[in-house]
């Protein structure tokens, strides 16, 4: 769909991905509008073949990316951030929906210099030059903890409808990269994916409410896509949960849908995030929110956060 | 251990499976007193290899245990009675914990000739003969009905912990059967179970609430194991959760760890479930609740139960 099109809603005509709407939109979906591979040309260590999968897929999963010493570490640093009493309690530490587990903690190549060093490892960022085609900067990055038995799980949802909506990134010039930190098997909650559901945007149903964030990070219910556009989805692409060690690096679109299930085993699975976004593709005001969401959620190019940030 | 093994605390001496303690017990679990198959010797359709498996392991799944006509029938079965108006709102009928969607319906062999035909089934009564070792009543029977996307999961738990303490069975002569009505796969929120936990009997910690039941049917909080002793058994024997297609059995033993994860698919998962327990092992007072529960949860041998019944 071309948003020149004559037949679209006039919103679709300003903004080819409207979302939360106050009512169902007259299709399920609407196709994307950009590449999801631009930097082919380029030099990295993922092959052709590779980005042909991450390209038709939405997401590539590479086991064996960093090696098991790396993994102490990270896991180390992890346990550093998980366990500063002043970081308790502060905005960019979430905890679980019904307890006082953290179960997340934003802007961690801020706070701790192993994810620094991490999020500028060229392993990484060459990957990340070949699938955006362009300089890139750090939207966000976080360390999540889901603890054995009371992690729980995250319903369906593409980050790009988020990051759009509230955050103001105008198109899907962006990849996450998520790197496990714990074995990610069947039964503790691994991420689970609709291949091939980045190639279309489904908007959400629902204005988004103030200070939104402080919701959704712990339970989302807004800005997940309708049952009807999920179901037809799925049924047609099924879902995937890759599995693998501690180390493995899953790459995936802004706009797949993911979600996870709940931890049913004794061990934690745990993750370190980052969001590599196109310099050029940099937030701009919300497209579906009053405000803009605090800084440790959607950094700014060449940002300095401190945890005293708003 | 013996019962009257003279370093066993007090409790243990008059009742093996103590439960809903006031605080932890000296070991995590207590070793099963009783057999696991005891029909060896009875005529019945599973094989010395396949009663050797669910001895072992304290559970076996059947693949095509019905034919696609007779699950149809009883999916058709099963829609009439989530359907019945009448039947909303009634204390045999318990709805998912955050919404009004039916979850489970009790008593169905009582509700439903088709279930009661099911029941009553050679093909199922000649295999629990086989391991009961004598004559059986229906404890209780259940259709659980997992809605895509909405279903949630279940905490760890062993049934026979639930029924021992609130509703009076002295020993673990009872077998749960399973028979799924829809495909059952990874992502549906299939059924766990915990291979070989059956051997032993896992106290738990915490006295009974009084109405229970109207908590646990929804989400079980007092009757779950501790979750060390949880832990401790995972790690040794791990989890497995049979996947299959609609038609196929599930027979676990009454004391075998189970849970179940939420349905992240849009398709729902059902099942039909019986419990059939040893005559001679029918129900007296519970031993770790004020009142004897409802009788849609606790039949008695030779009742007639109906919807009116407390």
């Amino acid at each position: 769909m071309s948003a020149q099109n004559l037949t679209c809603p006039a919103s679709i005509q300003t903004d080819p991905y409207p979302t939360r709407l106050h009512q169902h939109p007259d299709q399920p979906w609407y196709k994307r509008q950009e590449h999801t591979v631009k930097g082919r040309h380029l030099p990295g260590p993922l092959s052709q073949s590779q980005l042909d999968n991450f390209e038709q897929n939405g997401f590539l999963f590479e086991r064996g990316f960093l090696h098991s010493d790396e993994v102490n570490a990270l896991s180390n640093a992890m346990s550093e951030l998980l366990n500063r009493n002043d970081y308790r309690n502060r905005s960019f530490t979430i905890t679980e929906p019904d307890s006082q587990e953290i179960r997340s903690v934003f802007a961690v190549h801020f706070l701790h210099r192993a994810f620094q060093r991490l999020a500028r490892d060229p392993r990484l960022t060459d990957r990340v030059k070949q699938i955006l085609g362009g300089e890139h900067y750090i939207h966000q990055s976080r360390i999540n903890y889901k603890p054995g038995f009371k992690g729980k799980g995250f319903n369906w949802h593409s980050d790009f409808e988020t990051w759009h909506a509230e955050d103001g990134m105008p198109a899907m010039h962006a990849v996450s990269a998520s790197i496990i930190l714990t074995d990610n098997h069947t039964f503790n909650g691994p991420l689970m994916l609709i291949p091939r559901s980045h190639q279309h945007f489904i908007p959400c149903i629902g204005e988004t409410p103030d200070e939104h964030h402080k919701q959704s990070l712990k339970k989302q219910q807004i800005g997940v896509p309708p049952e009807d556009a999920l179901s037809a989805m799925i049924n047609r692409n099924g879902i995937e949960a890759p599995t693998g060690p501690a180390g493995s690096l899953l790459l995936f679109d802004c706009n797949t849908l993911h979600g996870s299930n709940a931890n049913m085993a004794p061990d934690p699975r745990s993750n370190v995030f980052f969001v590599f976004n196109r310099q050029d593709n940099a937030c701009q005001a919300p497209y579906a929110a009053k405000k803009p969401r605090p800084s440790f959620l959607c950094h700014t190019p060449n940002q300095l956060w401190q945890p005293n940030d708003h």
